[in-house]
């Protein structure tokens, strides 16, 4: 198998205070994965492994982007536009707009249109550093069209350097067909929909909307038991508007992660902190719907939960192709510190997505995925404002490279 | 001198209402001007033009940053981390923190290394379709090390395919060694720096910071007129954290543009639109700042003030490297609408430099910076968060290659 030592660099391991941080450090790997990893004076002698040099740069484990609904049709830039001429949410809805608009584009695209924006915007967040994306479902909301969603996904992990995790978010929202029907819609979900897409190979994991406008608990908790029944991890996005206790009741399932979060309670923090349900905080839908109340990051920090970031790339309320941008948005508006940031977007990111064991730091025995970035300190990664920071990106233990879109 | 037809395209010239959209568009370039552009319908005959096909793109004016400070010594990233830790402000600015730092690293770097810095980060705003560039000089706040940073200035426009305007902002803050005698250090610029530094060729302008932790009203007019008395156009930074009047003030003086202005009265709007002053807004420095007061938008829209949009690219308040990014928080964070923030980077920032005679619209006759870009419609370039949208640049008439830093 293929050896190489990666030299000349620094490592923010990310295995615990400080980055983790290993100066003048060398990476072996033996094909994808991390055979030895330490300081260069304590480095096993090279035998016939390939040299790379990596310019001085400073190292991260490759980036996870553990919350995105990166499939759609359509995109919504007409809507942003209209909102900002004034025209209200209300207007916009009854004229189709809002989710329905993506629904109906997402169920009249086919499967390569679907594939082909997607990928178009995967090679986007790819060019920052990201290695491991998950991606929902949820915009299809009947079987045929969540179905093509994951296909879709299953076939990005396939044909980019990049690993996907697929989710099933039927209870995004109620379809049309199902208008006034929540319930009997949650039934087909467990009936039909998850039965089939999971005996299809297509579901990682499953995933719910638990708010007024969407899902109840109750409701919510159906999915998400039928989902264990399946052998298949949870999450849910829970308490973005409000508080329905979403997030102390996934935590009580021993869910992956609670998403959002902007209105959760110290109950929720401690029945998260006690499952070891990671809280993912979501920025980038915080800033564009300019919502003002954060999440509690004091009380998640006090309760020792884990904390992610994540991009939720979508059309609507996230329209984000930047994980980078999402650490600093993180740092910036949520008050959290740049190594918080980027324990977010690596060790917690994976830890969201049941991967942590394999993925999210760089250790002897992990997966080889990393970034090695021209920067002279890990907070730099938080710091500057946009703007295409250059990297290189190894992957399975070969060098990335640049794909356009 | 070489003629090119650019085809297959839509255009934003940005010259009206409704983005000034011109569908199925060709434009025709003689050497680095416009000399025709139109629909394709319209258009002349090819003769002997050489032919791009620009794949359906929409094009776009180049982009103008009219207000960076992208020259500067070492970066602030560790009191960026140090904040997010909980370090005070007035801890960081004891330990030497602050402008002191920038001003020390400023002061120590050389000339080619300020440069190498400078032109790194101007080749990522330039990714993002930057065509022309305001730098200014006030981290040296000495007469050596303000030349220092405006030849780097003047250099990099001669060596990077960007247009370069190099501000003198000698009265940035009052330096060391006028510790306690800013009205002194006033007499110095005006006495000595400027008339220096003008001789030398290397002002196209003159800003100053009207601010109570800079300079007041009073100190700044004496600058301001000193410049114009070496016929020099004016601009100001004023009303970001407090209402001095600086802006109606500057406005008095025909200043190109007042910049900030969350504090504005409505007398300064007034006195502003009479004078044709734009209003340069900076998302980038509200948002890392985290400020919560906005600059009046509506009060702008009502007096008919032009309103830019700048980075504010510097490493304390807005390490910012994509002016699009910037299109999207002028939307998300004041409200702006897509087409009034694409005309802030473009026809006002051109105005705010004194420019709009050759750049900022697409017009027959004018400089030929443009950027073509892969989306379906003009508002996309104000929906998306970050990532590397692809684009082609022309900069006077020839495809931009993209450099690396
Ligand atoms: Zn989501
Ligand atoms: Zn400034």
């Amino acid at each position: 198998m293929k050896r190489t030592q990666w030299r000349n660099c620094h490592v923010a391991t990310m295995t615990g205070g400080q980055y983790g941080i290993i100066e003048d450090a060398v990476i072996v790997t033996e094909g994808a994965r991390i055979e030895w990893i330490g300081p260069r004076r304590e480095r096993p002698p090279a035998g016939n492994d390939a040299k790379v040099d990596l310019g001085g740069a400073w190292v991260t484990p490759g980036l996870v982007d553990c919350h995105t609904h990166a499939v759609f049709g359509g995109d919504r830039s007409h809507e942003f536009e209209q909102r900002l001429e004034g025209v209200s949410y209300a207007d916009i809805a009854a004229a189709g707009g809002g989710i329905k608009h993506t629904v109906r584009h997402t169920r009249e695209a086919s499967e390569d249109e679907l594939f082909a924006s997607a990928r178009a915007r995967l090679l986007q967040l790819m060019r920052d550093g990201v290695t491991t994306v998950e991606i929902k479902s949820g915009y299809g909301l009947d079987l045929a069209t969540e179905r093509k969603m994951l296909r879709v996904a299953r076939r990005l992990g396939r044909t980019l350097p990049l690993t996907v995790k697929a989710t099933c978010l039927a209870a995004h929202a109620v379809p049309p067909e199902f208008a006034g029907q929540a319930d009997e819609y949650v039934t087909y979900i467990c009936n039909e929909m998850l039965p089939a897409l999971a005996a299809e190979g297509l579901v990682d994991a499953v995933d719910a909307f638990c708010e007024s406008i969407a899902f109840s608990p109750a409701q919510v908790m159906r999915v998400l038991l039928r989902a264990q029944k399946l052998k298949l991890p949870v999450k849910l996005h829970a308490e973005q508007l409000s508080s329905l206790g979403g997030s102390g009741m996934a935590a009580g399932l021993g869910a992956l992660s609670a998403d959002h979060l902007e209105y959760m309670t110290a109950d929720d923090a401690a029945a998260m902190a006690r499952a070891g349900t990671v809280a993912v905080l979501l920025p980038g839908a915080f800033y564009t719907l300019r919502e003002t109340r954060r999440p509690p990051v004091e009380l998640l920090r006090h309760h020792g939960v884990d904390m992610a970031i994540a991009t939720d790339l979508n059309p609507g309320t996230s329209p984000a192709l930047s994980l980078r941008l999402m650490i600093n948005m993180a740092c910036a508006l949520f008050g959290l510190t740049p190594e918080e940031a980027l324990a977010g977007v690596t060790r917690n990111a994976a830890k969201a997505l049941g991967m942590l064991a394999t993925h999210g730091t760089l250790e002897a025995g992990k997966t080889a995925d990393f970034v090695a970035w021209q920067i002279d300190r890990p907070a730099e990664l938080a710091y500057w404002l946009g703007g295409p920071m250059e990297n290189q990106v190894v992957r399975h233990g070969e060098l990335r490279v640049s794909m356009s879109a």
